[in-house]
């Protein structure tokens, strides 16, 4: 029985393997290929325990890890995984973990608590960081306007006002001025 | 000096994106490219969360999950990017944290604490699972003899027997019998 459960949780390991196949829309810094969803969570992992202390309220950094870490792996257990759930094949021990990883990525969608508003935070800065160091490359070709970014973050400072205000001056201005993002502000 | 130093953080999770385009000598499960630095934090980090009850000791899994994250990181501060720590622009707080980053790697290389041990066991047994996931692609690739692996395996079983064990039936010995890896023992 432990042989089976570690086997299911191995083969779920290989499973994930798929985030690295999922493009994002943003480029690398480079500015040569799109970034994927295994990158991008690491990339947020690192800057969550690089930044945390620019975060609103006090935050317990390795929850907010986590949380960027796991939450959407929820997915891959809704879709075609763990189809043996449904066979009644796995143990409770098994579902108890299916459901804490859930319990991670309620908590990161409700935005109930602050670990999970800075990890929405840090979900909506590091593509704008990416989009700033690979000269606005997909704002560009998508002909972005402001008024998109602005209703994409329209809750980034409620996890951390400091990065917020970074971003919209270092990040969003940089590339309005050098015409990548188009100003339809007023 | 707040900015400042906020600024000089955001340059280096800028910096930090060259993770991404190192590339590793594993393909991903499919087989059909090579997997970099960053998807290989991000999978461990992973893993460590979902696999830490193998460990053979009780293990801080949050504390695992960082080592994996950050212990890559010190080459990229020891390197070009924080130069300006020798033109002592730096403030102690930076300091404090580029030490603290370093006693991350520290307690990795030194294999001095069971989260080390553990950390170090993922670090060889998600390339096992994907170059059996690859259908030992790489190994064929460069001919490969089991008593490399071995070697590189050396120290595997420290952090977590159930796993080694499990990697060597499961990973290792299909891709002998499939004639990916070359069996030169004994």
């Amino acid at each position: 029985m432990t042989e089976d459960r570690l086997s299911q949780t191995v083969e779920f390991c290989k499973l994930i393997d798929r985030e690295k196949f999922v493009q994002r829309r943003t480029y690398l810094s480079d500015g040569k290929r799109l970034e994927n969803d295994a990158e991008h969570a690491w990339h947020m992992a690192v800057m969550a325990i690089l930044l945390s202390e620019y975060a609103n309220e006090k935050v317990d950094v390795l929850k907010v890890v986590s949380l960027l870490l796991v939450h959407d792996l929820v997915e891959i257990y809704a879709g075609d995984t763990f189809a043996y759930d449904e066979e009644g094949k796995k143990t409770q021990r098994e579902r108890e973990a299916a459901a804490a990883e859930r319990l991670y990525s309620d908590e990161f969608e409700e935005w109930g608590s602050a670990e999970s508003r800075f990890a929405h935070t840090l979900d909506n800065f590091q593509p704008l960081l990416l989009q700033h160091a690979s000269r606005g490359r997909a704002w560009r070709e998508g002909g972005r306007r402001l008024s998109e970014v602005l209703e994409r973050n329209a809750r980034s400072a409620e996890g951390s006002r400091t990065l917020w205000e970074f971003a919209r001056e270092n990040f969003i201005q940089p590339e309005i001025d050098r015409g990548n993002l188009i100003d339809d502000i007023d």
